[in-house]
């Protein structure tokens, strides 16, 4: 039985940690019949993971990470069946403070992180519109996480960073590649992100770019987001818009978050979420949330839950 | 490297825990050929796990845990090809210790515990008529955890507690429940469990219920079980009985326990385990085990095996 | 989050650890396409691992490993769909000082440990012609470790050991056996390992041994490997020879080694590697290697790569 809660060596360090989020609710897409049940990763998707790094001296780190997602409802590894063990992050990598830091192996691409960036629901796959329009919507193509692929994270130059990253295609399709930068500034955090997928014969080929901001306003922070998405093998194009806020509210903040899909052929999806997030600690909290789904000709999709988060 | 043995913070704690169980042996099952050869798990199925707890303030906690079957014969995860990687445990929840501890995720049975508990064999899958009869011969449906699952256990009350559980159906059958009460009172301990399993569209609906106890005589424990299953798909009912007793013999413990499946319609099964478990250290011991297994009209089983049990 | 750089105690450990190996390149087998890309586990298959150990007393020892494949590169665990999860090893075993260790369940083959210790490239599955002459081409049967086995493995009596390695057939074919031979003294050390393969029903059954051995000379370390392996189900059998060298050169090592597979019946294949390794610290190394693997009568097989492994 290995007990731990130390502070890391300078030289070098292991660390294990992750997140169990599970919520009760009742989940209704638009068209579908509501299931009511127990579920895994509404908020944040399941995870545990091991990272650790080394100083090699002058300024040199080694470092590497493997992530691996846990559907904790069912006791499942992967956000599916058939998702790699390791699809979280499994790299690495090289930096240095000046230089920045070089990721080879699956990395987590800059468009899925400006997107839970610039939003008041983060990385929920559950509820944050901007994250579902993006990536469960049939828009951009290529997941999250790209294999065989080489990160490039620059240092800080003053607020503004930037990204860069490819992704061989290994005789299955052609490569991905994106770009992003990033500068925040006092109150204010700008982000931008684009992307081409290729990789995977059976994926469509899309092009996709992304802007987004928040503002910090007192108690409260204002997100938003513009973006479009161009799929090649279909011709379809979709502007994709997010708003929303978090509001500092009692112990916890109320969270509101409003998004659409408008595509060039289709129909319209909007989506808004109305939620409060309680942090019992900074590792701990407890949410319960709406959500409003709407696609042009079909039932309403209306979602709720209410949910705990423990980090580790 | 990452290497540890540390008193457990009293804030917050990670511990990583588990088991390895190898044997050698022959096993066969009545009306069938004996097998020879090296399996993982006879007494205790292999697993590992991570767990951990923060003190939230003011009583409360949260914890977590997630737990990963092995066949250590063969390296593979989980206790059969399509099993969970997590089935052993995978929840997240609260608890204070005046109003007892609530877990959500993947949760053991109470059923299952109520067996492990009230016999000579534990929770051994191997050699345990009781584990035997109740979860591995056709009787019981459902598995020793449920997914998707709320489990709520009392503080103890005196040396009473008892626990509710329920399971969601989400469009998969209908919802499972239970019920159980623990009680341990000097020599004396008593419990009894009650399920209804509906969960799972191919799984059968069953209705269970079950009693057990124990009395320390001495060097001696005694075990007594007695339950009934009904399965309501096929209309059958099965009494399951079981009687044995751990004695203390030199350095080690003699093992003995017997059981029987009476079946409304069909044949009755009987089984005889006859064991010596030598532990060297508390985390590890040796066994050597000796099972009869009988089912009417068919060949004797005849089983047994030598093995080693290391906990970390 | 758990972080831990500690010496172990002296009385039991857990430790967890591992190797991240990524690399850029082209890789072309004989015949074949070339194909460029992001591989995991060229020069070492990714991996981690957990193992532990408790002081019995009496200088008894019980220890036990699991340790598991990654790919890396796309986060899958295993060396390939379907691999069993822990199999790089999975046992549990007792072992003293004077009497030697006997471990039980999934353990490396002694023909595996002879291969990667009498060659310039180790156990690189990409580039080491010992490495995949043995075991990629179509000679060895079995995997290089075996399941369901017991493998004894001596105290060392000067510079010499020795192990013997049995695997139960379980119904599946027969057993495999193995018995092995090593001896380390001063610049020189000598290897021998024999080994029968039956266990696996869709298996060929066998029979291989194999002579290494390696002499320090200054800065260089001199290789030389010399093998037999019969098939018995399709009458072939085949000669294997490597011979290679590793010398000091800079901060790094200058790595050569070239081999030839001579069977009784079919084409000949002659493989050479040439590599520049350079160690950064004792745990991280990057290295750039070249690849020839020449098959009689198809297209020449070129690959190249330049990589980093990170052990922790």
């Amino acid at each position: 039985c290995l007990v731990a809660a130390l502070p890391a060596s300078a030289q070098s360090s292991l660390s294990m940690y992750g997140l169990v989020d599970m919520s009760v609710g009742s989940f209704k897409n638009p068209g579908a019949d509501a299931t009511k049940g127990v579920v895994s990763g509404n908020m944040t998707t399941s995870y545990f993971g091991l990272k650790g790094s080394e100083d090699l001296g002058g300024g040199l780190t080694a470092s590497f990470a493997i992530e691996s997602f846990m559907r904790s409802d069912t006791g499942a590894a992967g956000r599916f069946n058939g998702d790699t063990f390791w699809a979280r992050s499994s790299w690495v990598g090289l930096s240095t403070p000046s230089l920045g830091a070089l990721n080879i192996g699956r990395n987590t691409t800059s468009l899925f992180v400006n997107t839970l960036l610039f939003n008041a629901f983060g990385d929920s796959f559950g509820f944050s519109p901007s994250i579902r329009h993006t990536f469960t919507s049939g828009t951009v193509t290529g997941d999250t996480g790209w294999s065989d692929s080489i990160k490039y994270s620059s240092p800080k130059f003053g607020g503004l960073s930037f990204t860069a990253h490819v992704a061989a295609g290994e005789a299955n399709g052609g490569k991905n590649g994106g770009l992003s930068a990033l500068y925040f500034g006092g109150p204010l955090a700008l982000g931008f992100a684009w992307q081409s997928v290729s990789k995977g014969d059976t994926v469509d080929n899309t092009k996709a770019w992304q802007l987004g901001g928040s503002y910090a306003l007192g108690d409260a922070k204002l997100f938003a987001q513009y973006g479009n998405v161009d799929n090649d093998a279909t011709g379809n194009g979709y502007d994709i818009t997010g708003l929303g806020t978090s509001v500092k509210f009692g112990a916890g903040s109320l969270l509101a978050q409003w998004g659409r899909i408008s595509p060039d052929t289709g129909a319209k999806r909007t989506t808004f979420s109305l939620g409060y997030d309680y942090f019992v600690s900074k590792r701990t909290d407890l949410y319960a949330v709406y959500m409003s789904d709407k696609l042009s000709g079909l039932s309403s999709g209306t979602s709720y839950a209410v949910g705990i988060r423990h980090r580790f």
